[in-house]
């Protein structure tokens, strides 16, 4: 079944555990080659690193011998789930190699040909990859996922352009597992809220929502002129990053002609059958209190972003919320829909 | 020492157990009388309800007999925490039985002669009691606070007036003791989000706010002009309503010159020195990742409200977060304040 | 496929919820009739309560009218999951009228003529049936289920009876679905403990361990003779019961020889192939700190009980924790195993 | 007013900085040195760490500069919260240069010349100083306080050895506070519970507890011989232990007797009225569902133990319910209740 051998750079971590989930049954991809850092080389993988996800850990990955960080005796398709501290050498280094990086990590994210994708929205943007490897002198690629926050609301975006997508204000109220592991001590966040999250979380949610609904011109991305502004805050849910959002819109039209919008989204995904893409990638509730993070991150497998609460807001023209699972359609899940688009254009 | 006799109507409930708290030790009021529903009538306070709370019990509440809540043998000056869905009649017949009633209940803030009061702010405001008789047939007076999540935006805006304050949105994450008690239930919010708030939380905040920041010219209130968009989401958080804020102003300082607005801000009952006011009613915070609940709410008993992360907006002039305990400031202490003042000015 | 009808007692609460959920896809069981309390009479299921679970709803559910808890049009296989306030009654009148009531409720379980059932412990006192009609005076039959403590504790001891089971002392730490909805309060039970769970839970464990691993002899059930000692806590987790046993054993094993008789324990369900039925009943964790509700209570669907941390007890034989999930095999699952587990012995 | 200069060492950890919290305003002792890691050395206090307590960090203590954690210019007086991987080395190298040190750390409680204390419960074991300095070749000295779970459980059961106390066994329900800093991850404990404490944490509670209960003969002192069986788990709490426990008695009395051998149990720090010694150490809650970490961890002051539910236990004599601040009772109170009792034993 599974024939495309993959590797995963950064293993042992919360979302290098989350590709090892999410590839355990895939039909397309195997998991055949574990990177981590120095600690780990050596030893099986159920040695380097606890297993810290509900799903079980397949039993041969456990036993699988984690490598070096390097290329060599890598398969050609990566997935990246490194720290950014180490991010931009190592996944460099594999590209220089030829292999195909699909990263998580931020720090190729606004290279200018370097495709920032969600597939559903931009698939177009692939063809950054033709001017990659002569800009970076690569013969490998390495193409990213947009942060986890970034997501949920690039993709709520995404069908209201056709409104004339002016200006959008959002504050995210943001899962521990966004912070990897050991991330947020719990002593920070048990009963708490912490209005901050490090890194540049509001920067990135900013620029790269810009970039991902930006358009393709002579093998350029131009950035969607939508003015941004992003707060974001932790709060103590384990998985599924919410927004609070107000969109102001140059057409604004009908609350019905929005929420048609979003249900009848389709992209690319859709349209091929990737097998993980979401039946409808964007799902309006109707209940008034929805969507939650408990009752709503996991639909269709974490790949679909619900949205709900649609309603006129003073300042702007709509204001409504949205959900996504932060390690599945923030994370893992995404790098994993994104290869699948290549194999299926043929560019793996 | 504390010789002016207080009634507490609602006294099992959240709020009035909170007011049972507060008034333990001070040192003009006694709570000497007790109201509640007629399922508690005749029964010992201890026998009437769980008390849950982790300050002590005062013995002499403990053993006090819970009354029906209707006038009578209750002392001129009753601080109320009923729900609303009682409030309006129970404490309409105690004012027109010549009753000062100190309410945090929703239904007479809005009504045009009932003073909605944060001393601070708008000590002023108490003027509209002189017209409340006549236009109420009452022989007594109701005066309110406002809601939980009002009272933390209304005084983090206060100091902005003077910079032209034109337009104000905030999302915010409140506490579940906000909702009383039994309130919400564990199974709703544990490790999760609930992006909504019943009873017409956001539409609260909007019209409160305009009234407790106009100005009284000729008796009557001028709404302030702000225009305001609210999104209320209850998170799981013991204690403590935290706002992410946006703010356009006509005459925006600088940043320097907002923080030096918030903490030189003091208003009458530091003037008087009103025994629950404090120090300095807004405190900014200069840490990144504050105020955070669980280390902020209960800053000076719970009256002070923090501010923090004082930032642009690329839509706004500004863009900040605030803080405060909302059973202490946004319930019961903003209603002993408020008797507090009334007291000092004579009009008990 | 699913050929058999059922009704759902009680189909608006927790349990009733977790039932459907699970009967979504069952190969026998359809979900053809659902009973509810006058309030949910005459509604669309979806309008008489809110769907509670992250599972999906199913449709033709969804649109289901709920009927008033009394046989008539209801199928002869009853599922219940009333509150037991008032299951006593109403589970009575659907055996009289001939239904087979498959119950999670606690009315009837110590009943002697009524099965307290958990398949792979103890199949054979579906013998219990034989006298049941008789005695009560029903044509139908009620069969029970263990409370969701005592399933963890009861399968645990199970395999240990052989090494001769004299003694056994356990604390739960149980999660707040156990308690239905709205159930626990959050200000109760948000970064708190509660010592103490009501309706005599330490007692029913007590007592419904006794007969669960008794013997059946003469068409009667002999308690086991373990002496047993519960204490019940309340903890701020979603699903999972977790338990700190120690026993006494008059012919105390080695460590290997115990976690092989949990490892290898197996019974009707397995050998039968139940649709519920998890493959290996009882799983022995070796990692030092499990198991943990987060990360096994939905092994197996939740039909799984996961045991760790074997060691001697200085003051028993050994001491270990047991885990399983409160609402599948603890309720709902435990309910629709019975059910399967008839239906294959010809007794539906 | 304080007129003790006292230093603290790991000043920057979880214990250091309940340290400074709880010696803020201190009667006799004033922190006047403080001591970290290299990592901290020089800094002012503030900017070594960030402060994690709600209380709020003095302003004397937040400009302090933070010294290596060597003697030299450090006061006699020293309080210890260092971790154990270095509190061995480093302690002895204080003692040795003449340095009264109160530690929290487990490194030297099982020394048979260091006193494992609970001035309530052994304020006579002081007189293990007597033979210390000779035996280690210590100028100075090191007393110590026992494991956070440890202190709850052996003042529990202090007032039963006159009952003839012969075995105990104890499930504890633990504090994430109890780990230090950054300590768990929030990732492992948010709606879950760890049923498992590393660094021997139930080897400790059963030593430690026989050597504290013990009684002093001939200057050494003679273990207590009662049976101890103990399980640790970690719950989602903030703050304070609790523990289920049973204990058999060879003269069991009557449930009104051993509740009143907790209520009147006094002890030096009472008689003596030390600035930190409770009014009542041990206190017995009625309700039937208390104590609770919530309510009843902070009882004056977090140095009080709260007892409940005391039932027959079909096992056992008793078994009932104990509680107590982990940090403070647990951890910094308790060093600083040794350090008081030793100002007025004249030993410092």
């Amino acid at each position: 079944m599974a024939s495309i051998p993959v590797g995963i750079l950064g293993a042992t971590g919360m979302v290098g555990q989350q590709f090892i989930a999410l590839l355990a049954d895939h039909p397309w991809f195997k998991v055949d080659w574990l990177g981590a850092s120095q600690r780990s080389e050596g030893k099986a993988f159920s040695e380097a690193a606890a297993w810290r996800l509900p799903n079980r850990l397949p039993d041969d990955v456990a036993t699988k011998i984690v490598n070096a960080a390097t290329p060599g005796s890598a398969p050609k398709l990566m997935f990246s789930g490194l720290d950014s501290s180490v991010a931009g050498e190592i996944e460099a280094e594999f590209a220089k190699a030829g292999h195909i990086v699909v990263s998580n990590s931020r720090n190729y994210r606004m290279v200018d040909t370097v495709p920032l994708m969600i597939p559903e929205v931009n698939a177009e943007h692939l063809a950054l990859l033709d001017a990659q490897g002569a800009q970076q002198g690569w013969k490998g690629r390495i193409i990213t996922n947009p942060n986890c926050a970034t997501v949920v609301l690039a993709m709520a975006l995404a069908p209201l352009r056709q409104f004339g997508l002016e200006s959008t204000i959002i504050t995210t109220l943001q899962a521990i597992s966004g912070a990897g592991y050991p991330g947020v001590p719990s002593w920070d966040i048990l009963g708490n809220v912490i209005p901050h999250i490090g890194g540049g979380e509001e920067e990135k949610i900013e620029t790269e929502t810009r970039k991902i609904l930006g358009s393709l011109g002579h093998g350029k991305i131009e950035n969607h002129p939508v003015k941004l502004s992003a707060t974001t805050t932790r709060v103590p849910v384990q998985n599924g990053h919410t927004g609070s959002i107000s969109v102001g819109l140059s057409e604004p039209p009908t609350a019905e002609a929005m929420i048609e919008a979003w249900q009848s989204f389709r992209g690319r995904p859709q349209q091929m059958d990737l097998p993980s893409a979401p039946p409808q990638p964007i799902v309006y509730l109707h209940e008034a209190n929805r969507p939650q993070p408990l009752l709503d991150a996991n639909r269709d497998g974490g790949m679909t972003v619900t949205v709900g609460r649609l309603r006129p807001c003073p300042l702007f023209s709509y204001k409504f919320v949205a959900l996504g699972h932060n390690t599945i359609r923030g994370a893992a899940g995404a790098a994993i829909l994104n290869a699948e688009l290549m194999h299926r254009e043929g560019l793996l």
